[in-house]
């Protein structure tokens, strides 16, 4: 165990009691340490998700410009000071005709020449696999500042294509060839298999979509922040049991931060005279792959108590690694509602309610930005926007905003810890943070 | 400075002295320490080059279970030890509608279920930066063994469609788009450079190619090992001075490598009956990135003793990681001959020669099989393929072969120490590795 680690044990016993975990049983699913060195966040920027990045005439490479330069300016260091930058992205291939975008970092400053740089893909969670893939080499001790720029540009095509780009995210040859919009009919069986566990009433799900938006319009970066509510357009019919409302936004948006090691941080807050223990942490991460395919993850997790249990597990590890016992553990949470059945699933894989109980927390008020367990508070995929391969980091951004009481408007009250959970494909890769002092 | 390490600022001094790092002068352009953890290789599987998947009626998915069932075979390892799965690919969006390769893994094992997996990206130099995000965990006290697979699916559309998707991993908008072959002219163009700045005669590049050619034929997986020649087809003009046998291989293929912490090569060594030095290590590695253009480097490079500097210093960073003075301290090289003119730029920045003077090291047949120096044993991207995402973890795999004494008939006799050079775009991202005991 590293210095300063606690045992870990009580806290992750729950992981290994329940039958998901024990079925694996795999080493994979051991806590065995906590974080090995400590990852700050200095903080970000982030671009505002209601814009058209082709409307306005701009490239990937003009946003790549915006966002460094903007959470250089915002957190103050010299851009002399980063030593590897790291790019979340999903399918700039595919909306862009654009890969390689690690080394769009590179032309963004003069002093970036040589930057060491690479892009990380999970679909919806690439923001999250690529702050991983950094805090990792920080943790290992390659470097001191990393930079992490999350970004997708989708609004270069129509939805029908632009949904058939997001079934690259599922098993596209099986699940959405030839499918019109294959994510929203994943989703929307999410919500069937909830209610033939457990029952799940179409209001619940509304009333998640209401909050989000809610949410939204207090978030000045937000896409929805002033839209005008078209019952109408609102109440269409996607698929299944999924509206126009249970969908999260398609959406233009990027946002960097700026990530440091334990030893680059202690100068930064001498530099600005500010305690160490003031700077946010990434306290604690989880992550975790379940097979590809929805109906196959369906089939594996039959008789468990969770749907999707290696999501609940990848929560499960960032609270051991966190020390933290449970979601009471945490003020708020920025939870990945790519749509509502998601966020549903995500109240009780949280911990909020026993499995399938979702609807209590809703009902009870629990979720609202001023409940005891604030979820959303920015607005989440559904209000405040979902560029695809930036939410991860967005999410990472909002949890430094939340604890550092900087959230403006949607700030919650006294929040010191915020877990996140970001997901790629249909509940496929998992990844959690714990952020807090 | 870590624990074990040693003062490398010696070695470290080229690099410094050099003035295209002078110039740079960023703080990541210094190397403080050398590895924090040993990364060993425990072996790998590789795919047969000469396939064509889509004939065989196979799909990506099918390859997967093939290289990791391969590797896990081949190491010995059982499935359940693996902790962390990292997959290196280029473009599965284009050449196979599918991203969210990583969770292919998954599918592979049942005791996968739950694997944390994430897909990385950086052109040619994907397989590379997989490796480096799989390394960083193990070094970071993560995880202790790690899957890393590489693959790359080409033979799905026809030559010109193929040099448009491989326009993305440069700035496709400025260099690729409406422009046919874009990358055999973008290294047609390092070449006329390099004729520019020092002379260069075609008659080296052609030398280049019949040795890679002429390894291949000794390796049982390459993708030219039986090909007849066919001098009219070899000659045909792509673009500039680039004939079609100056070009790499468009190649399906796929590879697989087991990498492990001290602590679990540990424990491998004794249940093998082996020594744990006989294990090969990851002795140092070097990233770098360049700016995205090609115009751009080379005019950020004019006047620098080497034409691309980024390159040069990944090199350096290898070298210096793994405690080596110079080239001469490794028996072999793996490089990345995307083109001709990309092994001959690596023979000078690899130091062989002073700049400008790969002629030399061509002549004097240093770098042929039996030469003092042999780059491409394996036949490198030309003579064995160029499945692109795959490329770096081959190199590895090759390196560690090598090493090892069990590259068959393409064996450097008494090879201890191997280096390769991994490069995504044109000259954008350099990865390099020290393979050794």
């Amino acid at each position: 165990m590293v210095p300063g680690a606690v045992d870990v044990t009580a806290v992750a016993a729950e992981g290994h009691r329940y039958r998901g975990a024990a079925t694996m049983g795999a080493p994979h699913c051991r806590i065995t340490q906590l974080m090995a060195q400590d990852t700050y966040i200095l903080g970000g920027y982030q671009t505002d998700f209601s814009r058209n990045w082709l409307k306005e005439g701009k490239q990937l490479w003009d946003i790549f410009a915006e966002v460094v330069n903007g959470a250089l300016e915002a957190t103050g260091i010299a851009a002399e000071d980063v030593q590897v930058g790291h790019v979340g992205n999903f399918a700039g291939e595919l909306y862009a005709m654009q890969g390689h975008l690690g080394a769009f970092l590179v032309g963004t400053n003069p002093a970036f020449a040589g930057l060491p740089t690479a892009r990380h893909e999970a679909a919806c969670a690439s923001g999250s696999v690529a702050v991983l893939a950094a805090t990792a080499e920080l943790e290992a001790g390659r470097y001191d500042l990393a930079l992490v720029l999350g970004i997708e540009q989708m609004k270069t095509v129509d939805s029908a294509r632009g949904g058939d780009f997001l079934g690259t995210a599922g098993w596209y040859e099986r699940e959405a060839k030839g499918i019109t919009y294959p994510f929203p009919k994943l989703f929307g069986r999410l919500g069937d298999e909830y209610d033939r566990r457990f029952g799940l009433k179409d209001e619940h799900l509304s009333r998640i979509s209401a909050i989000n938006f809610a949410n939204a319009r207090k978030n000045p970066l937000a896409q929805t922040r002033a839209w005008q509510n078209d019952e109408a357009k609102f109440a269409t019919q996607i698929a299944g049991r999924i509206k126009v409302s249970d969908c999260s936004q398609v959406t233009d948006g990027a946002v960097c931060v700026l990530l440091a090691s334990t030893r680059y941080a202690e100068k930064y807050a001498k530099g600005r005279g500010v305690a160490l223990d003031r700077i946010p942490r990434i306290l604690g991460w989880g992550h975790r792959t379940a097979t590809l395919g929805f109906d196959d993850k369906i089939r594996e997790s039959e008789g468990d108590p969770y749907v999707l249990p290696h999501t609940r597990q990848a929560i499960l590890d960032a609270f051991a690694r966190a020390g933290i016992a449970d979601v009471w553990g945490v003020d708020a949470i920025e939870t990945h509602d790519c749509f509502t059945t998601s966020e549903y699933m995500a109240i009780d894989h949280f911990g909020l309610t026993p499995p399938g109980q979702s609807w209590q927390a809703i009902e009870e008020g629990v979720i609202e930005l001023d409940g005891t367990l604030p979820i959303n508070p920015s607005g989440g995929l559904i209000g405040a926007g979902h560029p695809v391969g930036g939410t991860g980091v967005r999410q990472l951004l909002d949890a430094y905003r939340q604890v550092t009481e900087t959230a403006g408007e949607y700030q919650v009250v006294g929040a010191t810890k915020v877990a996140t959970l970001n997901i790629g494909g249909s509940g496929t890769t998992s990844c959690s943070f714990v952020v807090g002092n």
